[in-house]
């Protein structure tokens, strides 16, 4: 399967791309705005995965033409990007193509952070939005610690939620995360039920700067 | 110390006062609007944990009783009874009691379980707004699993949130928490950050629900 990682260079993105090159068979694609960051990112990444044994194409490109052909099309970019990011590939997405939205709206104030929530009543609703009708939007991998994700010696030991209304998207999806060691995906219903996942973030961080020792968190369900 | 768990008849009250009475040497006093029934309770209480070999005295009252003399209040009650019972102890409530709120709003459509969110902010902030201005509120053990506590077979293996803004009542009820094995307090900040915790209980339900072979489910931050 080949997934395309639209703002693949940042945290979250970087994670996954080497989870999925590490831990699985699937081709990855690392998108940007800028093709040339992408490219360099696709190389570190092709690096780092080669020091750990594994040699692996690692393609880089820009937006458009990292989701041009993808069968899974995540979109790792901030929620303030994400209707810009969905237009810039509408164009170039294939007809099957599912698009991941694993963003999170938050806003800080003197107690910490909070749950942003979109007047469509999601961020992964943002998402449905801006996608050609006739593409699956799942919402995926919204509360995973980056950190962790992109240091393969970490062990996750955590779930993800994903929530869908297209139920072969959503199996899709959590295939490909039940291919990452450590991840486990647990169906949430509904992409009516996406802002509860999203307000896990927050209270991720919240959580790991209250209480010494714990930082990067993850959510298990249990 | 005394612990008072206003509708403790009910799930969650059932569950942290068997909990108490057979992990620490609290005294853990039942209350309800209806007296006799909290006494029947607490009998059955006392029954329950007589046959695992605990002879410990649990008593029965009506509301205001119940909270007369309580180190700590735990408002066990839904959502739309949380003022209600928070007036009806007013008067009794030891200046120095710290309240406790676990209740969480929620509502249900097609689709599952969501948070209902007061105008307040958070059902914890509603259970502030009705106390007694010299009375210190915490939110504590929004998101347990209702059946596994009341099991003292059950292993549990999860953690709850803590927020508030006094410390010393925030590590009072931290240290109730820590007292029940496998439950492990962590601290969320301020009451300003209750709302994403009280929004992790629908999600709960909702994931219990999508997936085959998981009920009464709890949460662990790692």
């Amino acid at each position: 399967m080949e997934i395309a990682l639209l703002g693949g260079t940042g945290d979250i993105g970087e994670g996954l791309a080497l989870r999925w090159a590490y831990d699985t068979n699937h081709d990855v694609v690392i998108g940007s705005r800028d093709a040339d960051r992408a490219e360099t990112k696709a190389e570190e990444y092709e690096t780092e995965l080669a020091s750990r044994g594994v040699e692996t194409t690692v393609r880089g490109a820009a937006n458009p033409e990292a989701a041009a052909g993808a069968d899974v099309v995540v979109l790792a970019v901030p929620a303030y990007h994400l209707a810009d990011t969905v237009e810039s590939v509408a164009d170039t997405l294939a007809d099957d193509a599912v698009l991941v939205s694993p963003a999170v709206g938050m806003k800080r104030d003197d107690a910490g952070f909070h749950y942003n929530r979109p007047g469509a009543g999601s961020v992964t609703q943002l998402a449905v939005d801006a996608a050609p009708g006739d593409v699956s939007v799942v919402g995926a991998f919204h509360n995973l610690p980056a950190g962790r994700l992109a240091n393969l010696d970490a062990e996750l030991g955590i779930d993800t939620l994903v929530v869908g209304d297209d139920a072969d998207a959503v199996d899709t999806v959590s295939a490909l995360a039940d291919g990452i060691e450590g991840l486990r995906p647990l169906d949430a219903g509904s992409l009516a039920n996406a802002a509860e996942i999203e307000a896990v973030t927050p209270l991720l961080i919240n959580v790991a700067q209250n209480n010494d020792g714990l930082h990067d968190l993850g959510v298990s369900f249990r």
